[in-house]
């Protein structure tokens, strides 16, 4: 396997053809933004390029990879993964290119290799930055439908820019986009600004349920299967909920417990700096990084809401 | 008075010393930053500088005036106002230096000229980014409290990068704001990430109280004044809570009716573009701009909110 900087993969790019381009799993705006950039930059360049149909790809993002994809790999495909930081991240449909991937372009800290060349940077926010700054190496300009693609992928990779991840780079990427005409506002009230209602309702029973602790610094709330039934979400909905209680002004660190269709409860603890969430998660075999952390419990949905607030108590 | 541009603004700065400078009434997170940021860097070229204290200063921007305020001006100071657009938005204790205010800047596109000097530009998403270019006129460096300062004014003044006010440069300067050592994710944490508990719940009864109209596509919500008291609701809980309702996801118009004290009702309307919310408000005496109006009426809540809704209707 081979390393490249950013200019020997813009030396790559150059020297090679027809690219074949994967996404990720669970595709999320990152490598579906990343993925239709890099194809379109290439396009520019006058070369042939598609993005391989992902066919997770939510209608969120579907638009970005309008008129971009293909239906299969061909023969003498250049194949470039984008975004993907193991072969377990490739879609099923993907998998059987594993040893055929020629380039990857990815920005996670624990990504894996498995492709003849890398350029893998984890400092960067978002694998958006890294295409960004290969297509600066080829030229100087982007084109309106590059720069929404890159600014989807950075902004909802950064969350917007209010993530950890986001640097001054981040921030110089997106003065790019802006510059070269994305749909800066327009894509934020549509990636940012819109709540679906479950969401919305859900949000609603957890403010009136949540169990406030220790003079409002800890946060708890179970969540029972049928309360999400009878409101009415969707996995969509319930995405990184458990982000959401440690929003409430004061709180420092909150535990979310939702029961999954086997009866068993996952946890999720998410703290602002200066506290640890593995500290809880760890009680429970679990684990994670200080800001956020999780773990499985098999007990009942009282039994383990009981032990959660035993365990952030006695932290 | 003079306009002066940029550069001619920094020679200003550099040929007078004893400043005094002065934030607008009901001050928000742009005027307290960029007077903050342009105290810290008058004193970084060796001037004496302050901001006057202003009384109505929140918990959640005082931090940036402290050690940089004084209680009054004093004969022979440079007066400078940062962030009024006119002189009726001078805070009440300010009011006795009008005529004695030597250089005013500002970013309000409808400001009134009351200064002796002044640097506007109405293109900036934050008065913070005239403040940046000044001070990289004078020199190359901002130190973290500056970059903290102009940080939290861009940010606050174009919520978070989501405003149609954001341009490229408004992320160049938050890029260098991360770059000079913004802290940029704890600011993010503490002044987007965290919502009171009051906010919270009536966002709640809003999402469960909703009127919703033509397939999804109109909202409206008439909040009654004794709703607000049973949940406990501060002014500073209901800060632009008529930008909520518009954020449920297929929502192109929302209307949202408070009642006032004196037991009027207030209409405020919020559109996404292509929708205008002017046509609302005009009905009602009112006025605005397309994405946001409003007007007031003299009704009874249940007779504006069907008043209200016809007018939505008939759009």
């Amino acid at each position: 396997m081979k390393i490249l900087t950013r200019n020997e993969c813009a030396q790559y790019l150059l020297s090679h053809d027809n690219y074949c381009i994967l996404s990720h799993r669970r595709p999320d705006g990152d490598t579906i933004g990343s993925s239709a950039a890099l194809c379109l930059g290439l396009r520019q360049l006058g070369k042939k390029a598609h993005v391989l149909f992902n066919c997770e790809i939510s209608d969120r993002f579907a638009w970005l990879h309008e008129g971009l994809t293909k239906e299969a790999a061909e023969e003498g495909d250049t194949v470039v993964s984008v975004d993907v930081a193991s072969p377990g991240m490739l879609p099923k449909a993907f998998e059987h290119l594993l040893g055929n991937i020629q380039l990857r372009i990815d920005h996670h800290a624990s990504s894996t290799s498995f492709t003849e060349n890398e350029l893998v940077d984890a400092g960067a926010g978002a694998c958006g930055e890294i295409i960004y700054d290969v297509l600066m190496e080829l030229w100087q300009d982007l084109d309106k439908d590059i720069s929404d693609a890159l600014y989807v992928a950075i902004s909802t990779d950064t969350g917007c820019f209010r993530f950890a991840n986001t640097t001054a780079h981040t921030f110089l990427v997106a003065a790019a986009c802006s510059q070269f005409g994305a749909r800066v506002y327009q894509l934020n009230q549509e990636l940012f600004e819109t709540n679906t209602l479950g969401r919305l309702k859900i949000q609603g029973w957890i403010v009136e349920n949540m169990n406030v602790l220790s003079g409002g610094k800890l946060a708890l709330i179970a969540i029972p299967k049928d309360v999400e039934e009878s409101i009415g979400v969707t996995e969509d909905d319930m995405d990184n909920i458990s982000s959401f209680p440690r929003t409430v002004a004061g709180v420092c660190m909150a535990a979310t417990l939702r029961q999954t269709k086997d009866g068993d409860v996952k946890l999720s603890v998410r703290a602002i700096p200066g506290y640890d969430a593995t500290i809880v998660a760890a009680k429970f075999g679990g684990g994670g990084h200080k800001g956020a952390a999780g773990a499985s419990m098999k007990m009942t949905l009282a039994e383990a809401s009981a032990a959660v607030e035993k365990a952030m108590l006695e932290m």
